[in-house]
């Protein structure tokens, strides 16, 4: 968890980072482009980006890293923006939302990203802001960017996206984020398939563990997704100036993908539940046939022990002691008793 | 799971084939017809589609298997498709929709088979696409098709479907697939009956594997018709001018069959449920019956043989070992306890 | 449940009668009233209801048995009715829906019957067609009816229902329907009270399987009950022409009825859940006592067994053998330690 | 269960009380007030309601106890009740509710008692009719009432209920019946405390049927008072005419009570699960405990009894029968076994 | 729970102080501001209240304490509040709403505290009463106080919150009291954990009562903020005129905290549940071990016993017992046994 505590008392609006510093550098990059031009460069002061901003193409400023305040506060003095969306910014822990604040709108989201290394799902927040013909989008700073290809895209000078203006940018944005998840979530479904197959041939209390994880990761997962929908679903509408119709279509488009994204987090949930349940009656299946055998052996040896020790008892008078075939007469009745103990099993199936 | 993640990165519109390949060869039918005329034709390529565009018949084309994703491209390109459609038909982990693109309409949704042998539900994506005088469908090309009996209607002369337009005829693949959601359900039931049985005479261990994978294929059935509902109900509601006002009372129809499909499926989900809760006290009793049986035998010879080692004692000075009636009397006591035991038992009702 | 699949890939509204035969003959009674008039007649043919069609007095039409489509059809066409209404009619396993075609409503509900003997909920689908001067109403054909004290209240000539139409018929069917409801629920009360007495003084695996069976009984009502809810609330909204205002306070009633219905469903639902529970429990308990048992007897005898043992070794040289008191003693011994293992449990709160 | 099968068959408005009668006598008290004018009389026979009837001074009619039908209906007719209404106060198993017939409110509701003695919750129907300027109150007749401060408040002729209408009589009445139900939930609060202080200290069979008790009470509660919180916020918004703006304040405060009554009902249904699961598991534990005592004393003795068996067997070359350190060595290596059996459970904690 | 009992009876608006005393002297303080004038006092009397009330100035008075009911009758009457919100103040478990009374507004809400030595959650009633320029906020009078920072913004002469009116200072209260949940939920999230860890390594009965309790306090504080979600949608809906449209958008903030707050309780109920599981299957397999330890060793034991009783029998004529080799044969013969029964249990994985 974020520590919110050390916000706390400070006025509305204060701008302090809330979360882990995640990159040691604040790097920030600007592309500027329309249908025929393109520049890019990467701004050694956040000063560089001042000459954008009255400029009438599409320029998208990209901060990675938000823990130099200063930075912060600088370009959104410079772009007019109200101090409560630098505050979420630098607070980390936000869920996905999205304001309209006429001039511009704010989106914030969450990326995902899957370490192989420790199965751990790392996240890190996106903040976005659409202008007129700006984007700016803030990240945490974590190595590994799913913004490249859409980088790519806008070099290339036939792509689609030279055409569009800044709201098909951030559509791409989204989208790109959005597709993200069905990565984390097929890796996800993979690790759900070999638990499956464990929790089949050999469930171990490790197998309880994973599956408490995966559904923790699960929880982590619906809640940095689930508020997304309505966050698209709200920029779809098409309440606000900034997006054009033609992009509304597109915009449909990651909707659904979210929407999946959500339904197939659901149908993990109720699989997860469901192997909890298999888990859970393997352990009293094997408590059953532990005790199964303890019973068989018990019931066979009990009673055959207590023969052995009724003759091992010294009483003068016990005639059986003397007959010739008392010894052998005692070994048949317990092979007797040991057999029919047998058959009672096999009847119960209990063998 | 369907591997979205081939597309990661990709520009939105980029035709991928996300899926599995169904079939080899790419089938084309067209079916053109009204009320007086009839034409049926295999097309062996995507270019004899385009001369049926601007005839006022209704047109038909069927496509059976979506991998090649250039005859998809000039599909889409001689009758407008808009690239998102064309992308959302090749990924085949679509959830049922419906978009209304103004000029024509999008549906998507699941056809479920059920494969006898392996007791598998397969699931096949079907595209439909609706325009003012024609239908395009496209199947993943799974063999067996639930189309032929509305190709036999069309085919006689005198059928109501010859006297409609093409809403009629979207209406009519609609109501064929739902219609086959029964028949896998009938199958379902019948399989949960059989589980039933067995989870009465004989639970074991398998019975909780069949009721887990049963439990499974109903959130995955449930999944794929469940937004079929608000699918339907969005045609219904009649927003749309290609869908005449009397094909409405046959969407309601389907509409009525789609909300059966659904509350059959919950209440099998509550029969698992219940099943799952049976089978889990099952075994409990069966440990009470296993542990009953052993504190039984363990009861009644433990004090014996205690007796019996009493008597088996090697001490100098033990009277009773030198009475005559000694033995018989130890006897005694060891049948009097071993009765009184039982007495005890069957009182408890452990007999 | 139905059969649907035997009309799998027929076009839609064939009728084809799901569901099985549950009378031998079709009986068609006929009954036509107003304030002044009164006519009751068994038909023999169905052509003999043609001629009441356009009578201004109100007409009862009630058909039991529906295995004869040809009557269906005739009836259909004579009061021109939807050939979709048809089919729903024949299929008995559609859910209560309400439908409005202007110059009639389609009801279809759910009739129940509990036979005493097998304790079985047996169903009965009704289906009612309200015109402006006629109710047509299809039974199964089930023995038993609950629409006998209607009929005798349309004989006497001063009862309310002589004075109004055919919308007032309607509302009394349904309400016959539904108070015919609570005496379902008060038997299942009775049942669900019977079991749980049983459950408090000796629950069984038999117990079990019942309050599954009730549990299984409850999920099947509430699929019968749950929609119509909505249907009559539907009727209620009074949005027909041919429902008049004075009857919308009589439907509100039979609504008010149906939500404790479904009110004393869920209360009933829930008592189950907590059954289950208590029998689960009851089932630990019940190990636990075993266990306890079980435990109190090896740790007496175990220990005390061990001791006679000890002394029944052979060795030569063991001096306690040849004391005058070393038998007493071990035998004190003993005493000593089963009375202090006795007090141990007795601290335990185990005896 | 109330029996409605008393009912079944007979038409609608037909006057049959259905519960058990809960006094002997029907009492009648009339109180008439306004500001300056106070009058309260006992009524001998429905009659003396008459001459009330017009008067422009409130006048609150309270009929306790219900059974004579015949008063009912000479009431209903003196004021004009629909029939419906008279058999729904007759009919003791009405939930909640509120109906508008413009010229008057119908409102039903239950009104709890706590029997200190059996711990049970008794319910008692109230009707109250709105008018003009009378309210009619019908209560079953258990012995006890909520409504007596109430009168005390109209007797005294500065109380601000002197001043007000009709409407805010019945805001009176509603406000008592739910101030009640507070004092109903702080004594099942109290029990709920102390059976979860016994589950702490000493948790028995006999815990699990008080809680269970307590949870179907809730569940009898929670169908009690949920519906009127509908009740209460449809009087609130408005809409009749007969309630002034000014008690709409009164009528906030009384609907802020119900949803806080709902809340502790559910906070408390909430308490009850956990308890049950820590119940479950307290079982558990104890079965745990019981078995590791009985594993301890096993896993001790079995080999010691073992070692001592094999030294009392009768063979003729036994070496070390005849050691003379035998038998204290035997001893000795019971000995070893025995602690190092002790150190193994200390190690595993089961010590 | 608070005694609501002791009101019962008493006619509305009833000033009684239902909680307990949670401080001993009222404490009232009064801050008077604008953006260049600054005043602050500790009022003795409560008339000193009322020289502030016309002023054009901002005036906050705050009340710490509220079990001197006259006090707040005559701060009531000054200000002209309805008495129903006067014994809402007074009453210390009402569950928090906003009530718009036109002229002046209503919050009531919970401040939480976190007294680390017992662990609990201590809860504390704020009301609030913003009139046109002026807010009276009552509090119980628990030492420490998240207002302080708020004071000490409007001291300082260049903070915005001097620049604004009455409704931005209710903002400000009520934004650090939200942000005081999020140290509340810090803290709980840290137990959490710790407990998380300690189900891991080292499960007992006692981290099943904090599971227990945590999940309480999540109950508990889940009905105390839920509801302030709709006080402050309410609130930020701006319906109200005394809020300015500037100050909307800090309310959206505030609303955005809350929604933050309820999905983190959400979070943490569901981790709860998911340990609650684990720590029962940690329990099952604790059995499940301590039954393959007695398993085992009975299973080893007994035959061998048994073999060692049967040499034990005093039989004459036992041809084994006279053998030289017979009792190092015995001991073989008992060698291969054990070894072959930890060979079985080996390859069934149980040791």
């Amino acid at each position: 968890m974020k520590k919110r505590s050390k916000k706390s008392g400070l006025p509305p609006g204060s701008l302090v980072h809330i979360g882990e510093k995640k990159t040691e550098e604040v790097k920030i990059t600007i592309i500027d482009y329309d249908e025929t031009h393109f520049q890019e460069k990467a701004a050694k002061t956040i000063d560089e980006c001042y000459s954008f901003k009255d400029k009438p193409t599409v320029t998208w400023i990209n901060v990675e890293g938000i823990h130099q305040v200063e930075i912060l506060e600088k370009l959104g003095e410079c772009y007019g923006l109200h101090p409560l969306i630098m505050e979420d910014i630098l607070n980390t822990d936000q869920r996905p939302k999205m304001e309209d604040f006429g001039e511009y709108i704010y989106i914030v989201l969450k990326m995902l990203d899957y370490t192989d290394k420790t199965g751990e799902i790392v996240t890190e927040q996106i903040s976005l802001i659409l202008g007129l013909n700006f984007v700016i989008s803030f990240q945490e700073g974590i190595k590994g960017d799913v913004f490249n290809p859409i980088r790519e895209r806008i070099r290339s000078e036939k792509s689609r996206i030279r055409k569009m203006g800044a709201d098909y940018l951030t559509y791409s944005l989204l989208d790109a984020i959005v597709d993200n998840y069905f990565i984390i979530l097929e890796k996800l479904g993979e690790k759900i398939e070999l638990v499956e197959e464990e929790l089949v041939s050999n469930p171990m209390p490790e197998t309880l563990r994973i599956i408490h994880n995966l559904k923790r990761e699960m929880i982590f997962l619906r809640k940095s997704v689930w508020p997304l929908r309505e966050v698209i679903s709200g920029l779809e509408r098409g309440e606000s100036s900034l997006f054009q119709k033609t992009t509304g279509i597109y915009l449909r488009d990651v909707y659904d993908h979210t929407i999946q994204v959500i339904d197939t987090i659901e149908t993990f949930r109720d699989m997860l539940s469901g192997m909890l349940d298999i888990y859970l009656s393997s352990i009293s299946n094997r408590l059953n046939a532990v005790m199964k055998v303890l019973t068989i052996i018990a019931t066979i040896f009990m009673p055959l022990t207590f023969i052995a020790g009724l003759y091992g008892m010294n009483f003068k008078y016990m005639p059986e002691l003397s007959w010739p075939w008392g010894y052998p007469l005692a070994l048949f009745i317990m092979l007797v008793i040991g057999i029919s103990m047998l058959f009672y099993f096999k009847k119960k199936r209990w063998l």
